[in-house]
């Protein structure tokens, strides 16, 4: 089976690109492939929050409802700005592209390293957290953890280059059965804790609160800060779909606006709901049970409803990298676009997906995978940063850009780089709101990266220079490509002049070389075949059967140079850059390589790579063009063959020369 | 620094091919440099002996020196018999080509096969037991064993690079050293125990004899042929010289026979005296201190010649290694020149030695360090069979070879493929020794392999046979070229027809791809640019280029062809292949590739490798010539400035046009 058909059975048939349309998502499907991430970080942010909490006693966890209601409201903010961000840019390319219309370039490449090192992150963080609750439950697994791991990633970058559309279709029912399974247990819970429905209330063990340890001030103040900037890793991935605005059915904006909007009631909702009932039921973090798991315990007990939610809690963490592979590619489309990634991160593969990013996020998080041992823990204070500096930096856009739209008159319109602003009655509202969302998520940031500097952040705060330093470095290289082929101002004929010379390096007298030489003796006149000698038995060897084809070997010249050591091409690339320096120095001259093509590569190893290697160091040679002969290998029956075609074509010739075989 | 001198810091200035005689070898580098194995077996040979024999209980240690005598017997009768190769076969290539003469090809791949394992064992084996000794004294480099011994051999690789006369200089301390200082101790010991000298002979503690464990007839015999066969690990190495008789000095037959007899009596008279004391002295083989170590310790107690025995013990054991560098290479070289190996392992480097061969054995003997984490007695079960193999050959061959000689009459001669004969007066004599040492050497290789063979011989085993066929693949290979290129019945004007066609498959037309089609147009006045478009922008954009260099353009034809899919090379590719087939079938076609060539690698990988990948599949097709027709990419500096050189030239045309980057 070849490499197509290969291809073919793994990722599937070839889409055409005229299918573009078709493979577009709906809403159903859209919130499944955009929203895992964002939506699983419910099954962790509350626990957060009350981890910090922990510190100042059990009684300070009645602190996390206030705190997890605050963050929802963020959350609530967070979104709102990029459903305004939608709106503004159909296009998508979320933060990137927001950044870039209203800060300038530099601020945008900053929130793009941050996103991708964050969508990078997002698929390590993933499916490690995910192996850990499979091997929880199947300890014999322990030891496969980094395996296991890569396979998930695997798995989901399979999945993913076959379609947006299969993906989705895939990833929507674990989606949605975390959410109704969750929605499910909390409804229940509040059900019983308010005793709705007729049902008795349930009993509630009363706290056993612990005296109150003491801290100062600041250092009270600090940990709710950190509590907050702990459960704001509820905000990750909320951006997801302001990126890939343009994979959703027309109207793109509105349908990809809708699904943020039901995206986030979804995730507030059920934010709150488990805050509210892990206040309230008295919960406490316990390292081996997790505070989804406690909560689902405590309402539903031990039942069919509390393995769904544990299931599908596993199963939605692994999915959560999912986020990952729908934007860092299409972030990583915009960056190519504007010429500060690969061009070939813009290539759709074969199923109308980018397949180069998609594999390039694979390989990297695999990278992350292996260097952690996949150990969430160990990754985490490299994670969420990147989120927030996005934040910050696409709400601070939105308030320029409703400040812009705030100067126009009702009816006028404005043109920025990207898009067409009107003018709108809300301005200001949305304005602040962004505004103060833009503050939050920046003070969330620095108290991320002063927390977690030392555990790892500096990692990041490391990396993100390093990248913006390669997205100009890849943009300085495309600006040299275009300088340099540029037509402008080009009048045709004169390009440059080719000259009429051709050399063709040779070891021996064969049909190869023959051939080589028939094809330069085409080219020009002035041919010069060049034979390095290291005996003078193949000195003579080579003349006498330069001799014997006058036909080929009248009008072409032989230099043959005595060579005293043995790397052969060293004398030859000596020659051509000689002729080529004092005797054509503005022309272009040109190399013919007579080359065996072997019928496999085993026996291709067989053969001095001569070829191979002039070739590449004529190629770093300005002004030299190279021209391989090829000259194919049959085995042995199909050479008898062609021997015998040509023996009975031409009358024989008694010669009873020995040959010895090839040099080469 | 380039790679060139690079190479130059590490490996030293070239040699001239003329100075090969410079580089022969002196008998005193000779035998350092070919004996380091041979002799280095005396340190553990007669161990080898003792750790059968007390199987049958400590008293049967005493048959340790009768049946050493016997092996050192059979070294004298082997030494003989590879003398006499030498002396018919002053080429060198020992066992591979006396058996080839002789026996013919398929015993003599036997004999190569064999012979090339051992090399690569002996390699693995030496400097992982010499690693073990530098472990033993510095435990805390024992988890670094493997790491040390891949050291080991990157240093010996290394020496060797550096040229045949240099390692014979640094080899040859260590050697000597270590024989002067075992036959001191070995001296010492005689004279002690003889009361030579006027010395005080020493006390010897009575042997404890156990009682004999009770053996049967059967087993009795085949634990002494055990032990018999154990001690022939003395043999090892011994062929080595015969390989390499071309590396000594004029006369080189006559030398490299003189440096085997000294090396022979040198074996002979260490491993006898060593096994004389050790019986003498009432050693008994120890888990944690050799039989040598005892034996040096016993004589001349803890002082300073003890230590010297001990360190130039554990350096030549890691020397023997050198004497599988001396023959891989050379028995590679000779397989290769009949067309057996492939033909680089001809290749003399640098500093006149085969340093394919030297760094193929590198590799090898590398794999195996790291299979058997450097765990040599895991390794001795697949060790000194191939040895035994080769002996029995060449002594069978010799046998054969004295029976022609003695057929002839005084002053007759004969010439064999490789050699010609003379009247030898005792050709009998050499006859019966050659094949009493056959013999034994047989009986020998038949209670390795039955003893060993489970625990490692049969990877062996199964190896020979492999290598015996991939000899055979090569050669058949190398026939197939030969019959492919051969001259013979060629009537020089008619080799085949060039097609008066050029192909140019373009992405985008600009200067690279307009350079391209100038070139082109000298070729042929049929020339078809091939474009695939995408879209119908992209196709007009590439139209209204196209028209605007009516110089280059108007005798050529531009064949767009739309496209659905993203994989742009499989319509180019099938365009080719249509006029190939449909047009020219039995005519050569030119293909002319532009490519941006980018000043560094890094920013090489920023483009599509579209050039590269039509190139690869290009060279699968017969009958296509490929042109690359470079255009190198200059970093902005440079190409402002060959910019600016343009416009100077040419009087600007004032054209408005917006130019988006190049599409490659």
């Amino acid at each position: 089976m070849d490499y197509s058909s290969l291809k073919r059975r793994i990722i599937g048939e070839p889409f055409p690109s005229s299918m573009e349309a078709h493979e577009r998502l709906d809403k159903i499907r859209g919130l499944a492939i955009f929203a895992s991430d964002p939506i699983s970080s419910n099954a962790y942010a509350t626990e957060a929050i009350m981890s910090v909490l922990i510190v100042l006693g059990s009684g300070a966890l009645a602190l996390t409802l206030p705190i997890a209601l605050m963050i929802a409201l963020l959350v609530g903010i967070v979104i709102f700005s990029y459903i305004q961000v939608i709106m503004h840019y159909p296009e998508g390319g979320g933060g990137y592209r927001v950044t870039k219309d209203n800060l300038g370039t530099s601020p945008s490449l900053l929130a793009a390293a941050a996103l991708l090192t964050d969508y990078i992150l997002t698929v390590s963080v993933s499916v490690s957290a995910g192996m850990r609750a499979l091997t929880s439950a199947f300890p014999a697994l322990r030891p496969y953890q980094v395996i296991l791991a890569l396979a998930a990633i695997l798995l989901i970058t399979w999945i993913n280059l076959r379609g947006v559309r299969e993906s989705g279709s895939i990833f929507a029912l674990p989606t949605y059965a975390f959410v109704v399974g969750v929605l499910l247990v909390v409804l229940v819970g509040l059900s019983k804790y308010f005793g709705l429905f007729g049902i008795a209330p349930m009993e509630i063990t009363a706290p056993a609160i612990e005296a109150q340890r003491s801290f100062t001030g600041f250092a009270y103040t600090w940990l709710l800060l950190r509590a907050f900037a702990a459960g704001c890793t509820a905000l990750t991935g909320i951006e997801a779909i302001s990126d890939g605005v343009k994979a959703f059915k027309p109207p793109e904006a509105a349908n990809a606006a809708k699904t943020m909007l039901i995206m986030g009631i979804i995730a507030m909702a059920l934010f709150g709901g488990i805050s509210f009932l892990a206040t309230h039921l008295n919960l406490v973090p316990a390292e081996t049970d997790s505070i989804l798991s406690q909560m689902a315990r405590a309402i539903v007990g031990d039942g069919f409803l509390y393995y769904w939610v544990q299931f599908f809690t596993m199963l939605i963490l692994v999915l959560a990298a999912n986020t990952g592979f729908q934007d860092f590619p299409r972030l990583g489309y915009f960056l190519a676009r504007d010429g500060f990634m690969p061009r070939w991160m813009m290539n759709l593969g074969d199923r109308l997906v980018y397949s180069g990013g998609i594999v390039a996020l694979a390989f990297l998080s695999s990278v992350i995978v292996i260097v952690f041992q996949a150990d969430e823990f160990a990754m985490l204070p490299l994670y969420a940063l990147g989120v927030m500096v996005s934040f910050t930096l696409s709400q601070a856009s939105m308030v320029k850009l409703m400040r812009k739209v705030g100067k126009l008159n009702p009816g006028e319109t404005v043109d920025t780089a990207a898009t067409t602003l009107h003018y709108e009655k809300n301005w200001l509202g949305k304005m602040l709101l962004s505004g103060i969302g833009a503050v939050i998520t920046f003070i969330v940031l620095i108290v991320l990266v002063a927390t977690k500097f030392i555990d790892g952040a500096w990692v990041i705060v490391l990396t993100i220079p390093l990248l913006i330093w390669m997205f100009k470095s890849i943009r300085m290289h495309y600006d040299d490509v275009a300088e340099s082929l540029r037509t402008r101002n080009l009048i045709g004929s004169k390009l440059i002049e080719v000259a009429d010379v051709v050399i063709v390096p040779i070891g021996d007298i064969h049909r190869g070389t023959l051939r080589a030489l028939q094809y330069a003796r085409r080219l020009s006149g002035d041919v010069r075949v060049v034979c390095v000698t290291l005996s003078d038995e193949q000195k003579e060897h080579v003349l006498e059967r330069w001799n014997r084809f006058p036909q080929l070997t009248d009008h072409a010249q032989l230099v043959c140079i005595d060579y005293d050591y043995r790397d052969v091409l060293e004398p030859v690339f000596d020659f051509i850059q000689n002729v080529k320096e004092n005797e054509f120095p503005d022309e272009l001259i040109t190399v013919v390589v007579p080359e065996f093509i072997s019928p496999t590569l085993a026996t291709q190893l067989l053969h001095n790579q001569s070829a191979n290697v002039l070739r590449a160091r004529l190629r770093a040679q300005p002004g030299v063009i190279v021209i391989d002969i090829p000259f194919h290998i049959h085995s042995r029956m199909r050479a008898r063959e062609i021997s015998q075609q040509v023996e009975d074509a031409i009358p024989t010739v008694a010669t009873a020369e020995a040959e010895t075989p090839a040099s080469e």
